[in-house]
């Protein structure tokens, strides 16, 4: 049993942590692209948004007093995941690379969406506008990686087939 | 290196091991569920549909003489991810499972998105066919669990501060 401001607490953690993760793994998969040039820009843009994201989640964490150090299970198993995939070293591994940074960013859409109804249950109206302000551009950075998905597939393909050309990174 | 064909029997088999994991996490979920019935009968309904799309793929597989026994490592960590979101027993489970099918909807979003554009550039026009019949059902899925997700949360957050119900399943 939990009061509905326990429970939001406890997701602003999750929070907290799911950005943490996000910037590690937006920054090791920029530093290994090299011949991607448009996604490591579109990348480079979200590791910028992820630093006023973060800044906002602790806002609204020192606002309810609650400290940032506890991370939850489920988020610790996010944070596996994402270092599974950041470390990895497949053949294709900038394809594999953009689906998980796809995925990510739709780890990030569902917690602020239920954070967006959680703050409005908890009558938490600052922590409903930090969340509502940082939906749109993870809902962004999934649909600019979506849609790309495509094109980066078909650049994949043919350097794959070429002897002479990289095309993991 | 390797040819388009090549990459793409892999990510077929890629998507038969991930259709293996979203039967068993479904069915994990609609088993646990009691008190959220419109989600348990979309899951259901999920589950049918799961089913139909083993089939397209596995036909994909055997008319491209593949084996579908070779489950490939990020899928084993998809699969190990998605077996500790299915398993957890944390104390908003309703919630977390809602977002962790549809954070795995997305994974086989980016999937069969990728794979739509590899048989295009493999010619392989039945295996586009079959994947882009199978889009549509995980798009449909993954939106209808994103606008419930505010609902569901307020549901779980009422229950949750009530020490007479039970909201975790």
């Amino acid at each position: 049993m939990a009061t509905p401001q326990e429970n939001l607490l406890d997701w602003l953690r999750d929070a907290h942590a799911m950005e943490q993760q996000a910037e590690s793994m937006l920054k090791a998969q920029s530093k290994r692209l090299e011949h991607y040039p448009k996604l490591k820009a579109r990348i480079d843009q979200h590791i910028q948004e992820t630093f006023g994201q973060q800044k906002l989640i602790d806002e609204c964490l020192s606002r309810l007093g609650g400290s940032s150090s506890s991370i939850k299970d489920m988020t610790g198993k996010l944070m596996a995941f994402g270092q599974a995939v950041g470390g990895s070293l497949m053949s294709d591994e900038v394809i594999k690379g953009a689906m998980a940074g796809y995925v990510f960013e739709n780890v990030e859409i569902a917690s602020y969406t239920a954070l967006v109804a959680a703050a409005k249950a908890a009558g938490d109206s600052e922590t409903e506008a930090a969340c509502e302000k940082i939906l749109p551009q993870e809902i962004a950075m999934a649909e600019w990686l979506l849609e790309h998905l495509p094109e980066l597939t078909e650049a994949f393909l043919v350097r794959s087939d070429d002897p002479n050309l990289e095309a993991k990174k």
